[in-house]
């Protein structure tokens, strides 16, 4: 039985030695100080947060969470809502693109079955734990209810408690769900009091009169949704989504047990959001990936105070942007871990 | 003996057909239509440079050129000269960030000395191919002598005939030279027909007074050189470096063998810069991995009219940046190679 208001209880501390240590560290290393930019940083962040000069990854485990969204019935995505199924089955068989980056680089991946509105039980080798056949649509009523809303946060509480018994010690989350962007979108307007329509993107491929339609539904569930909503909960509730819910209990059950997350695009970003306002210090374990080209997530990267390590154009989600950047940390601990300092290399410093 | 004005030779053509193709194939991935933004339109372009579907690389090389420039007797760079024997040392050690890049990656790593001011002929696993005990001091006369300027120019060509006889398909350059940056921001200032002062940044560390005294020299060797500069080969010959010259042959002879090049920052940009000013089919052969933070290495990407990759705010050189990049390329060839296609993958494509 899960503690009520476990999300509130205190996160791990960061260690301000290790993080002094770090960087006395690169500031003797062959190179002039400050020179190596955001790999210089990066690297003094995870010091901070393994509480040890030289930090490293043994493992690194990326947990794809999928669910299924009603307010698809509302024609706000390009793609039919039969695929959140289909990518299912391809991240496990490898061919899609947050699996092939996985196999690449030996990061373990999980995929998690929240709710699809299909069931898919037959699918191996995912985890399947579906709290409802996927989301209500949230144009007309509550997403969930507040009782789906807590299963399905400690659904992410619990995914981050089994990797780590399994050794993992550096978690990335992705998404698979039709319609994600458009919880995301309304999630975040609710959240940041901000116009949900700068904040509604192409998602899969909405353009045109489509994305203009997508604004008005998102616009009105907004609204519907608004006097409804008095904490980040009700926001959840009332326009989340399944896979949404479990990223935030999983985001918060990682700071609480000390490990840092690599937050992915748009999604996850708010994801990563709803964290924050639940429990505040949930934002010292997490670091970014990439400021994707979806509309919206500048906005929600602002609101956390957050500069991505990339830049790259990407919008495709499924922790992608994730594990593109975590190849940029494992160099930065490359360097940190293993150049010369001026005194082992006999190099004179500044003159 | 090499041919006279072999830099003008044609370069090796690219494939517009299996660009073709290759977009196609992108256009088939489990994803919405360019939602890896740069990652997809790297791969695209190796395509089209290797002349097949799904381009690979088997052997990528980083070749570090290092020189010395006589203009440190005025007082230009935060470093000692002596460092670039050091640097030179801590690269084949392994203990320089460019070192434990290409380790890491398995890219092989030549060093080169194009001219040191002191000799260091008794350092070991360095290619010595000194042209002169560093440039003369710019700032008074010409850098190089005509003669050396095309021996440089040749040191570069072969050197890439010789990575590309053991099997490299993939290239980088480096360089190492303390003053170096004085003289690519004085190159492309003539190359540019730019204000010099605008392309002059910190380099190694060269802040307030020092920056100014900097710029104030580099201003009166732009305007020394200047009325003796007819042509690019010209301003490489008043203002350029050893390494600056062997890397604007390396750069023209790979393009000529049809090598990519994945280019690192404001030195290795500038070279590039004449390369393509001596040959614009060049530009064909070149990629492009990062935004310094070096001042002025945004004007040269324009003039290039490069989009890099990443901006990590890194202004190290060495090749480090380029190496950091090659990652980037690895996982956009790992996405473009092994992704499923919605057909193999059973997955519906747009609604």
């Amino acid at each position: 039985m899960t503690q009520s208001n476990w999300w509130l209880n205190a996160t791990a501390p960061l260690s301000a030695a290790s993080q002094q240590q770090a960087q006395a560290h690169q500031d003797q290393l062959t190179k002039p100080q400050g020179s190596l930019g955001r790999l210089e940083t990066v690297a003094i962040e995870l010091a901070a947060m393994q509480h040890q000069v030289k930090p490293q990854i043994q493992q690194a485990h990326m947990l794809v969470f999928a669910g299924d969204h009603g307010v698809v019935a509302q024609g706000v995505s390009a793609f039919p809502q039969s695929v959140t199924i289909a990518m299912l089955s391809n991240f496990v068989k490898g061919g899609a693109a947050v699996a092939t980056l996985c196999k690449q680089q030996g990061i373990a991946l999980s995929v998690i079955n929240c709710g699809t509105a299909s069931p898919c039980a037959h699918l191996a080798n995912i985890i399947h734990q579906p709290i409802m056949p996927g989301t209500h649509d949230f144009s007309q009523q509550a997403a969930m209810s507040a009782e789906q809303t807590l299963q399905a946060l400690a659904l992410g509480q619990q995914q981050i408690e089994r990797v780590q018994a399994q050794g993992a010690d550096f978690l990335m989350l992705g998404e698979m769900g039709i319609g994600n962007t458009s919880s995301a979108s309304c999630l975040s307007a609710l959240l940041l009091k901000h116009e949900v329509n700068a904040l509604t993107g192409a998602g899969t491929g909405v353009l045109g009169a489509a994305l203009t339609h997508k604004q008005k539904i998102l616009s009105a569930s907004v609204q519907r949704a608004q006097p409804l909503v008095k904490t980040p909960l009700d926001a959840l509730e009332q326009v989340g989504g399944l896979e949404i819910a479990a990223m935030t209990g999983a985001y918060i059950r990682a700071a609480q047990l000390g490990i840092p997350c690599l937050v992915d695009g748009f999604i996850t970003t708010a994801a990563a959001l709803l964290a924050v306002r639940l429990n505040p210090s949930v934002r010292d374990w997490l670091l970014f990936s990439h400021h994707s080209a979806e509309q919206g997530h500048g906005t929600l990267l602002a609101a956390l105070d957050a500069q991505p390590l990339l830049h790259l154009d990407m919008r495709l989600g499924e922790g992608s942007g994730a594990a593109v950047a975590y190849g940029t940390v494992q160099q930065a601990l490359t360097i940190h871990n293993h150049m010369a300092t001026f005194a082992q290399a006999a190099v004179e410093n500044k003159a």
